[in-house]
């Protein structure tokens, strides 16, 4: 059996990982949903023929969206989850304690279903009783609320298909107004290395940026995402990434990471100067 | 024209890259050396298969390989460099003008031929006086100078076929003897997310560690390479890399870099809590 996956991440570069066989497959209203079992990688799951998550390497980016901005803040009690139907996100929300209610914000329900019942390891946790779904899209949803959350994690796909909205401004304005006077926002932010990643990137920072005072971009190794090197997008509204972060009362929490640590947390924002450069001629 | 270059980084995975054309194919006394043009990364070169470096993201590997010991040491003048055959990391080092003299030892003279026609890039670099070449093996140079360099660079092949004994207690013991007083060496230190590169990268840790007094690992994004998380290998007899550091001194020195910079140099030593295990479990 030579059965191959493979993710264009430009038009000239591509990756390969080599399956044993698919376990799902399903058409939604919005997309086509794929989990395919690999040696490799353990499961995996694509959405449209794109790399979601693999079982060996969800735990970087979902610790990393998740414990920089509650190390910032680890007493936020109530969080917005928009996109992450997988339940990585959650799952690492919930070893929190002080968390006390999460609404997961999910177009398709169809992914919901599709992970509990084939991807345990990121989604067993959605059966937990502080979690409240939302089956919509999530520029709808945000346009209710105001002054309801202390974090909003936006885990979305890229910024075509369904999860276009979720780059605009008019999203970013809004997660501002739902957000508490010391909110925070994280968003997953493409890659700075392809062209085209890169521009996406950009668009979205300066989005941030006209609506945010603070915003500031962290960086992750995500083996299986284009190129690699991930970054993440921290906004809030009063609170800073580093500055004034009480690490010691982080560590307390004694919550048991494989790859965020306090010392990592400080140097996932020392940028490469490329990347520097990239935010700043949309700062301006 | 439907051409790919594909370089397995397991049995399991596999990066492929668009050619447009095959430039050069050789085989010396060591080892298949060929270079190819590329839409996506410009030239690129491989040795016996494996990617070595791409002229689009070449500048990261050899900027975090140069710039950090200089940066921790900016006035080393003599600088002996194992391997590094196709110039990069000479190109950066001579941006030094308190570089005095560089030791190419490259046991291929066919890769300096080949880059210095092909990768004029990195290679254009390999003209300037300051160099003396030498082609031989590394690890029978070492054997010989003592107290000699105040920077080696080792600047290698994976950890086997001809790099092999770049990764052994010999080498380091005598790059240890080779270095002055205050002496830094920097290696290439592999992956570590794919076991076999990890176990490489676990075993040259150790016995580094057992070689010099101060010895750290640092890392950086490089799209290109396995897993796109690649970790180079501090150790001194004296120097910290962080510690004591004058930060001003190499920022005088205007030498303009696109990943490199005094903030990142500190955050790449901020590792993956499952790195930080790995670098534990040999140290002890």
């Amino acid at each position: 059996m030579n059965l191959w996956f493979t993710e264009k991440h430009t038009k000239n570069a591509g990756f390969s990982i080599k399956v044993d066989r698919q376990i799902y497959s399903g058409r939604s209203d919005f997309q086509r949903i794929d989990i395919f079992e690999s040696p490799e990688f353990g499961r995996f799951l694509t959405i449209d023929g794109y790399m979601m998550l693999t079982e060996k390497d969800e735990f970087i980016y979902h610790e990393m969206i998740v414990h920089v901005p509650m190390c910032v803040n680890p007493e936020a009690k109530r969080i917005l989850v928009i996109g992450g139907g997988d339940g990585g996100t959650v799952r690492e929300l919930l070893r929190y304690k002080s968390v006390e209610r999460i609404d997961l914000v999910e177009i398709d329900e169809m992914v919901v279903e599709a992970c509990r019942e084939h991807l345990p390891q990121t989604a067993a946790c959605l059966a937990d009783s502080r979690i409240r779904f939302f089956f919509e899209d999530g520029l709808r949803f945000i346009r209710q609320p105001e002054d309801e959350y202390d974090l909003i994690l936006v885990d979305s796909t890229d910024p075509f298909g369904p999860g276009e909205g979720l780059f605009t401004k008019e999203f970013y304005g809004n997660c501002f107004k739902a957000l508490h006077e010391d909110g925070i926002m994280v968003n997953q932010h493409e890659s700075p290395f392809y062209k085209d990643d890169a521009y996406a990137m950009q668009r979205a920072h300066k989005r941030i940026v006209e609506s945010f005072p603070i915003s500031r971009v962290y960086q992750a190794h995500i083996p299986t995402y284009p190129s690699g090197h991930w970054l993440f997008g921290f906004a809030s509204k009063k609170r800073a990434p580093i500055e004034g972060v009480d690490w010691q009362r982080w560590k307390r929490l004694g919550i048991k990471t494989r790859y965020y640590n306090t010392k990592l947390h400080i140097g996932a924002f020392a940028l490469p100067t490329y990347v520097e450069e990239m935010l700043r001629d949309v700062e301006r």
